[in-house]
């Protein structure tokens, strides 16, 4: 894995995002206050929410056509959910032009990257698969916010067949933003993303489920302190999103839960049997981790 | 359950306070700020831990021999580890005036009622097992804050033969910190609290031990974001207090682990079959029950 945060030659003049919601949107802005010059067309269904993007400056104009959106595009940004990207890339293909250079936001990258294989043809060298690790549980272009990647990690994913210029133009889009761009393998990324986001919230959302279907839900929830505040809060993030990647990335969500229950099966025998000793060693050993952090 | 938040006829003179850490000193600096009058005294293990409660104005003094530190308190809150009451109960008795009236602020209820009729005969009646809901990673006096309590719920789980009286006296003291004082049965309060606080932490604590034992530790805390940074938040908490939190409400912790193990199994299959429509289900249900909060 490589880190690297440079500005690079910014020559970027036309920029398209395919979805323009939270994600899109403050990518758009903050492309925007980096650098006014470029233009920046939105596409997406929703019309309404594209003229609201347009209404809060955004974007400068928006196409509901997707051929046409990116006719013009240096770079197309694929900023719908996971399960929307096939259908994407396969509609945009006869209007891109010859150099354009295609990436997206998503939050699982094996499965992207199979789909533009499968769709794009020889365009598949000039597709950066792309993940900001950015977000919120307000979903809309309305949360857009122009520093929401500041000092955040980008995650490029290059294949082997990659072109090397595509991937500069990719960062040097990402460095208007302020974001810290690194480089890893595709399966890594999907591995270290459901481990530290993909499998924590399907626990939020299990969990508050579980508790809802209680006798006690009503207490339950009133009492709601601490801990589980941020578990509820975790689990009010966009279903659509979620149900995508679990699907997107099953396999390697899969392994780490996987795991985490086989380590909560030795926790549940230790705290049946009154284990102390062994509950105290976990307990302070995580802690001990978490202070390192 | 019974919400109750009357300021009462405080008469409260002398406090003390056995265990002058966050929680205890957190009661004391509120009780002080709120009726400066009152005489606080501390006691516990570490003697350099008192003299800063007192260089803090958190007590007013402090005593190494719990029933010295007893003998002229109207009102007696063991505010240790859970693992440590039983313990407290005993040496304290042959020391306790005939009035006194003993407290706790234990996050298990169970266990400390059963302690203490085990140990304290006919002072049973006095004894009022209170749990409030309130806390910190930070566990330490230095950490002490008088509004720690303000507009967070105290659960008070009197026993039938519980004396009315002294329900009354230790509401009173509650209601100088600001708190809002709930009635509660005993066991619905270890069900209720292993739900809302004691199985987050649980979980917390083992994803995070599963994760720092993966190949890819050290970008899985690297990219740590979102979800998992609240995970981890919550896994920094003191792990002496968890321990016992564990041993003391094992039962019912259990019970509710059980619960979840089941959602969590069902979410499995449905994420390894890439049923997406009974995932967008789950969230979208789990979305609607957090926005009714």
């Amino acid at each position: 894995m490589i880190i690297e945060n440079q500005t690079g030659n910014i020559k970027l003049k036309h920029l398209t995002i395919i979805g323009v919601g939270l994600i899109g949107g403050s990518l758009a802005a903050a492309v925007k206050k980096a650098n006014p010059a470029v233009k920046i067309v939105g596409c997406g269904r929703n019309e309404a929410n594209l003229q609201k993007a347009v209404d809060l400056g955004v974007i400068d104009h928006y196409e509901t056509d997707i051929q046409t959106a990116v006719s013009w595009a240096e770079i197309v940004v694929v900023a719908v959910p996971l399960g929307a990207m096939r259908n994407v890339f396969t509609s945009m293909l006869a209007g891109l032009p010859d150099n354009a250079v295609v990436t997206d936001v998503g939050s699982a990258k094996g499965s992207v990257v199979n789909e533009v294989r499968e769709t794009m043809g020889d365009l598949f060298s000039r597709f950066v698969p792309a993940h900001p690790i950015a977000g919120s549980e307000k979903s809309s272009v309305l949360h857009a916010r122009s520093d929401l990647y500041h000092d955040r990690y980008v995650i490029l994913t290059p294949m082997d067949s990659t072109s090397d210029s595509a991937v500069e133009q990719v960062k040097s889009m990402w460095a208007l933003t302020g974001a810290r761009i690194s480089i890893m393998d595709v399966v890594k990324h999907d591995e270290v993303l459901a481990a530290t986001s993909h499998l924590p919230h399907v626990l939020a959302y299990a969990l508050v489920d579980t508790l809802a279907n209680m006798d006690e839900s009503e207490e339950i929830f009133q009492y709601a302190a601490g801990g589980f505040k941020d578990f509820t809060r975790i689990a009010a993030s966009d279903p659509e999103m979620w149900r995508d990647i679990c699907v997107s990335n099953s396999n390697a969500i899969i392994d780490v839960l996987d795991r985490f229950n086989q380590e909560i099966d030795q926790v549940r025998s230790e705290i049946a049997s009154g284990n102390g000793e062994l509950l105290m060693e976990l307990f302070t050993r995580v802690k001990a981790i978490r202070e390192k952090l």
